[in-house]
This record gives structure tokens, sequence and C-alpha cells, in this order.
């Protein structure tokens, strides 16, 4: 709990309502979404402007006192659960003015606690789109989106997070303002800074405004669904397409398991039997769309699919993408502990990810239902368990280090796009070297003298 | 002149032929492409492998000697000029191997001093596009590329170098190797450290290996060249197309005096008379590449294109592309003295962009021929001078003074894809702020505690 005197500075500064003290208030701020311990924080301020964030910061950095920013806390890797007591956690949720969207250049000015659905929404008013969708579109902040680079459904053919921020511009752990990148679409005006921010778990930096890029919709799109009697067919499909060089927007699979459960939970008349399934979809020209649509059903053919389904409306298409949007709430109402993991291959590395995710699940004894975004060699293999059950939890924590190491073997990487926080630091030299950890601590201990910015997050400091 | 032990060091280390000492080997490597005074280094040393490059890093750490990587020395700031008269020069021309082209993953893996447009013309052999072409490519290296995150004609719809780094190996200034990245194209396993890397101009470590992104290529395309009597009305077309929402791969501008002096020179049959011409080709599929060039000629026509002319075939086209691409080398030899100049506005402010140019060019009575990338508001205003001159060369440098403060106030950028070497860094806090030079400072101190990676480029050490 923060001192009285801490309370009334920042009572002053922000506003009586936008300072939270209350123990039910910190209690709501002690957790994310991963599968942390909760740490209940000493205080939570909620700043409504670039000026009261940088005084927050400040005032904090003064004080020697740690600061965890956060937007929505749907973070899957803990980088929004404070470190320690003493930390304060800082609300991006009052910061969420759409400053610019300038259609004639293509971008958009946002502060960073805009809502990623709404902002994409108000871009989609000007005929532009802002393609990165996270699942976590409909509640999740833009800042949190760069601090974590998220990625989304149309990560295959648009890129992520980091594919769209022309510049940022944020505050040093010591409150001082630092402006990177440009309005421009190009722009090598000193170093890439905002590069550097995305994907830094708020251990950097405090972002205040971001510019982020905007492209023209496309003009058309179709979906389709591709039924499989068992996953290897479905996951050679996968790499069949990327391999016959179509890019699909959107290239998802669900496992068995997944679509059961759904099915149950939401009645969308998925194919229960089938093996796999995988929701595809492509746009662009009307008659990209057509020849690319072609190519992928000859490749869904090619690969054994034993259906392939176009929906016959857009009502119909959002009933299966729900299904697939549902696929973790679903899941995580299944037992307890939904441990979900996002160890990323290779796209050709998908059939022998998935045989391997499936033979360790097998041998640890442990539930799993895996979907994600195939077309990314992005899985989501989800962990079904109860955490309060020491020796099961055990079985999940080997599962996970042995589906890590295959990740690693197959050119892969721990974390496709939901973090390090603290959920996956143990394994980071694994991927990397050593070097790159000590590179990495060297930079932020630089940057962040005092150790304040979310100290335990990534590779610590 | 370094000391006969470091050179025998280095000749055991490398092989006697990747040792150059004498007078005119180290005279080669004392200037680039920028118009800065030479400054001739201690020893010029060329790796030929990963280990080797590690070993010349840790020696010259050890033995606190200031180093400048150089690939092709290309860099128009100033950014491979030595530091000092005991810098050593390492060339990445020995480390010339392409180790990997995907063509399931459509990824590369390469070392740095493979030629950029080499890579391109291998790569086109798997069916498979690397986009990325700066005005050097012929000759300049990936790893240049990525130190200065090189732009090119295809940035409008393609991107720069930056958009296909997917991962990178370096060594720090100790020589320490730090690993980055993926080959998949999802990957958020620590920080962001190739995104940091990219522009940042050999302060940062050196490059030993590059993951890049490759995508499939355009299944067609077509070029336009539209003549206009007058700069503005041809600026003006540039901010229409992209306000129609059309991205041409390349939108490139030439104004008369460009026209006439690289006509002059290749008798290439360029309008002489045109206020401007405007080359533009847009790519896709054959149906959308319809599209687009009906979209493209309407805007044209609109504003008041005296002429819109398809090449017939692409020999055709090749020599008005071919036009353009001399429009740098012709220029540079009407006067003793080129200053290159990559200001950098919006897209919508290449009109006020343009017509600032010519006026602060009259004003100061100074000779420009301005050519570049207009649908990326990145045009190259070049200076023909003589910088022997002293009056002459003071006029050139007040009115790029100048020149920088309408970009700026323009919410542009100083540079687009030139750097800021040693050029431009006095502009710097100007465009960003005092906190983002003092950020910036820490950051490189912090990896680079001697100060022994091409100290003075950038914001200095």
């Amino acid at each position: 709990m923060a001192s009285q005197g801490l309370i009334s500075d920042f009572e002053q500064m922000l506003g009586k309502e936008n300072v939270f003290s209350s123990e039910a208030d910190l209690q709501s701020y002690s957790y994310d979404s991963a599968v942390l311990e909760p740490v209940i924080p000493s205080l939570v301020v909620r700043p409504t402007n670039s000026e009261q964030l940088a005084a927050a910061v400040t005032k904090l950095y003064e004080n020697g006192i740690p600061m965890t920013v956060r937007g929505s806390g749907t973070n899957l890797s803990g980088g929004t659960i404070p470190d320690k007591s003493e930390t304060v956690v800082i609300l991006t949720t009052g910061l969420t003015r759409i400053l610019e969207i300038n259609s004639n250049d293509l971008y958009a000015v946002v502060e960073p606690g805009v809502i990623t659905a709404q902002f994409a929404q108000e871009v989609a008013k000007s005929n532009l789109f802002y393609p990165p969708d996270p699942g976590s579109q409909a509640v999740s902040t833009i800042g949190g989106n760069i601090a974590e680079n998220a990625g989304g459904l149309r990560g295959l053919k648009y890129g992520v997070t980091k594919d769209y921020v022309m510049g940022l511009e944020f505050f040093d752990a010591t409150g001082a303002l630092v402006k990177t990148g440009s309005r421009t679409v190009k722009c090598v005006t000193g170093y890439n800074l905002a590069g550097m921010m995305i994907q830094s778990e708020g251990t950097l930096g405090v972002i205040s405004q971001a510019i982020l890029k905007l492209v023209p919709p496309p003009k058309a799109s179709r979906a389709l669904m591709a039924v499989f009697d068992n996953i290897q067919n479905a996951a050679e499909a996968v790499a069949g397409i990327i391999a016959a060089h179509v890019l699909p927007c959107t290239l998802e699979f669900l496992d068995n398991n997944t679509i059961v459960r759904v099915d149950d939970f939401t009645h969308a008349g998925l194919p229960r039997e089938a093996g796999a399934i995988l929701l595809i979809e492509v746009d662009g020209h009307p008659a990209q769309v057509e020849d690319d649509a072609a190519a992928v059903e000859k490749v869904l053919k090619e690969n054994k699919a034993t259906a392939v389904h176009i929906p016959k409306d857009a009502a119909e298409k959002f009933k299966l993408w729900e299904a697939r949007r549902m696929a973790l709430p679903v899941l995580a109402r299944c037992r307890p502990t939904t441990v979900l993991e996002d160890a990323t291959v290779p796209r050709s590395q998908i059939p022998a990810m998935m045989k391997a995710v499936n033979e360790i699940a097998a041998k640890y004894k442990v539930e799993v239902g895996t979907f994600g975004h195939a077309g990314d060699g992005n899985l989501h293999p989800t962990f079904l368990c109860d955490k309060r059950d020491k020796e099961e939890y055990h079985r999940v924590e080997l599962a996970i280090d042995e589906m890590f190491d295959v990740a690693i073997n197959l050119q892969g990487t721990l974390s496709g796009e939901h973090g390090i926080g603290t959920a996956k630091s143990k394994w980071m030299e694994k991927e990397t070297s050593r070097g790159t950890i000590l590179f990495s601590q060297r930079l932020r201990r630089a940057l962040d003298p005092k150790g304040l910015l979310n100290p335990s997050k990534l590779v610590g400091i």
C-alpha cells in the first residue's frame, strides 16, 4: 500500500477519480491473463493526457518506485503483473484519443489506450484498413499491442503490429520525451527506437503516442473451411499452400478436441468427427481472390481434405470465424487452469510440430487442444489442467519444456506473439545465446538505471 | 598506420591476402559517397567467415582500437568514413555466402557482404522476390542495406530493407555473439534487437548473418510515363494517386533540369521540354494491374498530364527506368561537387515541398536538379556546385538548412533513406528532442562501453 503522501500527490496531479488505492481496486490489477501468481500493487493511477503521463513517470522515477504500465491486461506471459508490492500500476485506459486519421497519407496518430477493434472500426469509416487483429482485439489496447508486438489472424499476409508502427513518442524511465519515426513512409533519422520499443514489454519506456500505418482495404475476399480426417493431412495442406506461394490473409487450424468443445458450446454446426479443420480466407482484387481460392482448393484436395465448404454469406462466415475466436474461451471453461502456449515454427515444419505436440501430450498424459495461426507456423497448443493438482501441473510443465525443445530444434521460437514476460524468460538463453541475454541486460540497465520499468520481465535487469 | 605487431596478428588471423596496409589501400578506404573530408584509416582487414569476423572484433576491442565496418562504401552520409586515423576498417566483402534460400518458408539466410542485386537475382531463380532495390543495388551489400535501412524505387508498395529483416546474428562491441529474430514469420522472443540494429550505421554491433523475408513475385506489371508542363501538376498527381488508394510499386519523379541533363547523356528520347515527368509502375494480379493502371491514368489526366506514355515492350521500359537510374550519375558529372539530399515529407506535402525546394534554390542562387521517390514523399534535391568555391558552397549549405526546416515544418524528416552519419547529426535534435539524443547516447554507451564502433556517427558517443 502506497504512502498517504504519494496518494495525495497523485490525486493532485491526476484528480481523485484517477487514483485507486482500495483493496478491491488493487486486487483487480494484481493479475493478467497468464497462469502466474498475482502480485498486489501499492497503487493504481490513470493519467488522462500525455503531460499527466510524463508527470506520473517522473514522480515514480524520483521516488524510486517500480512501475508496470497496463492497458487491458490481456497479456498472456505476465507482462502486466506487478513485479512487487511496491509497484505502482500506470493504466493507459485514460489515454484513448484518436488524434488523426489521415486518408491522404495513409496513417493515423493515436494514444496508447485506444482499443484495437474500435480503432479498426474508426479507420474503416475512412475506407481504410488497420490489419492487426489479435484475438483480444475487442478489449486490447494499441499500446499493449505495441509493447507485445501482438499478432492475430491476419499476420500471414498482412504482418503483425510491428509492421504498422511508423513512429512513437514515449517517455523514458526519467520522464524525458523521446520521439522516433515520422509521418513519412521512410525515415532513417536516428536509431530505429520505435523498432526497439516494439515487444519490449514495458521495460524501456512508456509509450504516449503512436503513428500507425494504414492500407487501402481489400476489394474482395472469400472464406473456405476445409475438413480433414487427421491433423497430419491438415498440417501438410498448410505447408502446401505456402509452398504454392499463395498468401491467404487467414489460415487457421483447429484440432478435434477444440472442434468438439467449441461446437458443444456454440452449436455452430462444426464437423465434430473431423480430425482437424482449416479456416481460410483469401482477399485482394476480385480476380486475385478467384485465382487464390482455386489454388487453395487444389492444394486442399491434394492433401486429402474430405470436404471444402464455402460459406454462402457473411453471416455463415461470421459463425465459422466466431468458432475460431471462441476456441480459447471455450477450452478455458473445461478445466480450472488453461495454459495457452505459443511456440512457433517455420511453416513447412507445421506437420512435424503438430505430430510432436500430440506425442508429447500422450507421453505426459496431459490434455491438449490445439488451434492457431497455422499459416504463420504459430500454433497455440492449449493445456487443460488444474494447477492445484501439483502432480498434474508438473506433467504439464514437463510437456511444455519438451515442446519448446522441439520448436527450437525445428528452427522455431518460444513465442510467436504472446511475449516472454516472466513466463518464458528461463528458456530464452537456449534459443538465443548468453551474449544475447547480457547484451539485452546492458541495454535496459542503461535506459532504466534505477531498474523501475517492469524490472523482472523479459531478461530481467 | 597500424603497428607491425597488429598487422602480423591480423595476417595470422585472416591470411596475408586479407590485410591491407599500403598507402594506396588505406587511401581507397578513406572516403565513401558522401561529400565529406576523407580520413585515412590505420589498417583494412577482410574476414572471410563469421569466426574470423568475431576474432577481428574481439582483437580490436581488446586493444581499444576504433572500427568502421564497410561493405561497398556507397554510403551517402559518411557512415563508412573512418572516424580517426587509428580506425581499422573491417570489410564485409569477404563474407559473401548465400547460406539458404528457402522456397517453402519464403526466407533466405545470407552473410553481410552479399551484393543486393546478385542476391535478388539468385532469389528470382527460385521464383521468389526480394523487393528492396536501393539505387546502388548493383554494388551495395545486404549488410550495408541493413545498417542504413536502405530504401529504393519499390518502397512505396513493398517497403524498405527494415520490412524484410526477420532475424540477425551479430557480434557486439566485445565480440560476443547476439542472436535475434527467427526463421519464423512471427517471433517475440526477447527484444526486437534486429529492429534496433537496422539503420544503426555500424554503431551497435557487427552483423554476421541475416534472415531475410522473401515474397512471391507479382504476376504482372505495367509501366507508365506521364509528362507535365510544370512540377506542381506532377506533384499534385502524386498526392492524388495515393489519395485514390492506389499503391504503385514505383512512382518516381524527375524535374526538367534532371530530364534535360539525363537526355543529353543517354539520348533516351525523354521529353526535354517537360516541366517534370513521373515514371510509374503498377504490379500484381493481371486484373489488378489493369484496374490500377486505369485509376492512375485517370488521376494523371485530372492533374493535367500532357501525355501518358505506355512503353510498348520491356526494352523500352528498361530505357525509361535507366534514365531514372542515371539521374544521379549524370547530375554528378555536371559540376565538381554533388550534394544529394534526402529530406522526406508525407506524400500529400510533395507539392509544397517541391515548391519550397525551387524557391530556396532561387533565393540562394544555387543549381538544383530534383528527382526521387515521389510516391514515398522522398525526393532527392541534388545541389550541383564546387566545394572549393567557399562562397558558393556556403550558399548551398544555407539552402540545405532552410530545406530541412521546411521538411520538418511539413511533418517530414531529415532523411528518408540515406542515413545521418556525420553529415546530418547536427540537425537531429531539431526533428526529435533533447531527450531523444540523450536516450540514444545512453543506449550506445551501454552497448559499446569503449566507444569503438563508428564512434562519431549518428548521435555521437
